[in-house]
């Protein structure tokens, strides 16, 4: 079994980052990220704070925008505005979740959306869909994506799985490895929640990929003898053993399915590390979208621009 | 085996939809549908004759652009902003295939979205993937899902593989089916070209909806018994018996399919009817969201404006 090591992977892609930025730099062009923060729920400031601080170590313009949990709708959509007119900022992130009184859907789609770096935009949405090399890609599909093609996984012709079909993992990593080219060319395949026979399904997966939301919900009977696992899911369980209180899971029962795997991530460790590094490599492509700075493409796909 | 009657449905679509044009009269708004002709391709001239007559027939106020087929891009444009700009037009189709000169994508990009009834502007594709009930859905995966609602063929958990993953039919009607809600919440799986044990596949289907452009490609094996066969394929075979030298047959070979078939829509008279039912409903809900005039949901599925 091998174990797909996400950390390294990603220090890996941020090496390659730091290095894209110097050579924007040299034409005179520092990719910019802004990242919003409204309010002070626990875990987005912790998001935030990590945003805040890669940004600054890959070498990136790195504002950061911090908001009482009292702001306005109208309020806060006149800062996405300030920031969609500032040529300093290529990039912008408001951090999820928002307090109830602002529609997180309207503010996605007062995003500029060659700014829109976390790939939510609608269109953004359509040209991923579209197969279209200047879409924007939700940040945690891509790094699944990336985490295959690093690993040396076939994707082409490949049975995917995905279980889960929300917009934020599984329909985006659905509609990118189903499209053409290096890097996709799969058969792919959406489960859900209402999915009959899920394990009868999932067990045809060449590549299971896992985002649903509950803690080591895929167990052995579920994955076939030497499929590829992706577990995207992130859940916290009690341990009373641990000095927290709890632990971190994915969706699928590691050490169960470990033995069954001929690749699997884990959590933490797998795909989360991917999930910010990808959010660095938008924030360049955003910028060269905008700038028109040409950047070569990756030699594994060129539809991928690293 | 139940053959799926797809002129017969559309023929009572279209009754709705001429109700509802009435309805909307009578709050003195006439949805309006332009259909825009670039040259003189011969099956386009058929469409573009054929889409004018039914929308006229359905009491839309239908205008129909000629242009020759040396317009240039920058014409053609001009022309699309002002139908944009025109409050009687509702719907804007620009009939496929542009010549040369003519970059389709820029075309369907600047149209208005909420005008875009083929549902191709990347903003439709968008929230149509998304679920958003304000997308605009192209016509022939929404024809798809009507005639399966009006076969009464359940969808909800059911396995329905897609053959082809265009943007014309086989992506879209992935997004459609696996959408959360009444009309959705099926397993899907995109199959195409390049997917490995197709038979394998397709056998799994509840729902086999094929849209691969190849004559008679879904042969018996490729079938489970009593599985619902939606076949969208429009080919000629040559055939010196008939007349026109040339019989049309979709991409199911429908004698050998429809004996294991438990539903199975021929061609023609299946899919392609239900297309230009759905223009004209796709015309009046564009009408709809640019008027703010109401139409209630339909009963068999809240997320369809029917």
């Amino acid at each position: 079994m091998n174990l797909i090591d996400g950390k390294a992977i990603a220090a890996r892609i941020n090496e390659e980052t730091r290095e894209r930025v110097l050579q924007l730099k040299r034409h005179g062009v520092t990719p910019g990220l802004a990242v919003v923060l409204v309010g002070d729920h626990p875990a987005s400031i912790v998001y935030v704070r990590n945003k805040d601080r890669i940004s600054q170590e890959l070498g990136l313009y790195s504002r950061k925008v911090e908001l009482p949990g009292t702001t306005s709708q109208a309020d806060l959509l006149r800062l996405v505005d300030e920031l969609n007119r500032d040529p300093q900022v290529h990039g912008i992130l408001v951090q999820s979740p928002l307090p109830p009184q602002i529609d997180e859907p309207t503010v996605v789609r007062n995003l500029d959306p060659l700014k829109d770096v976390d790939g939510f935009h609608p269109l953004n949405v359509g040209k991923l869909a579209m197969g279209d090399p200047t879409a924007l890609v939700p940040c945690t599909p891509r790094g699944c994506q990336r985490l295959l093609l690093e690993s040396n996984v076939p994707i082409s012709g490949a049975h995917v799985v995905v279980v889960g079909r929300s917009m934020l993992v599984g329909k985006p990593v659905a509609l990118l490895l189903m499209q053409k080219g290096p890097g996709g060319d799969a058969t792919v395949t959406v489960a859900h929640s209402r999915s009959r026979n899920l394990p009868e399904i999932t067990r045809q997966a060449d590549i299971l990929i896992v985002a649903i939301g509950q803690a080591q919900f895929i167990r052995a009977e579920h994955v076939r003898e030497g499929a590829t696992v992706i577990d995207v899911g992130i859940n916290r369980i009690n341990s009373p053993s641990r000095p927290a209180g709890y632990r971190l899971v994915g969706d699928v029962a590691f050490d169960e399915v470990a033995e069954k795997a001929g690749a699997i991530t884990p959590v933490p460790g797998g795909v989360g590390p991917m999930t910010i590094a990808m959010l660095m490599a938008n924030t360049l492509q955003a910028c060269r979208l905008q700038t028109g700075l040409h950047q070569p493409a990756s030699p594994t796909n060129p539809s991928i621009i690293p």
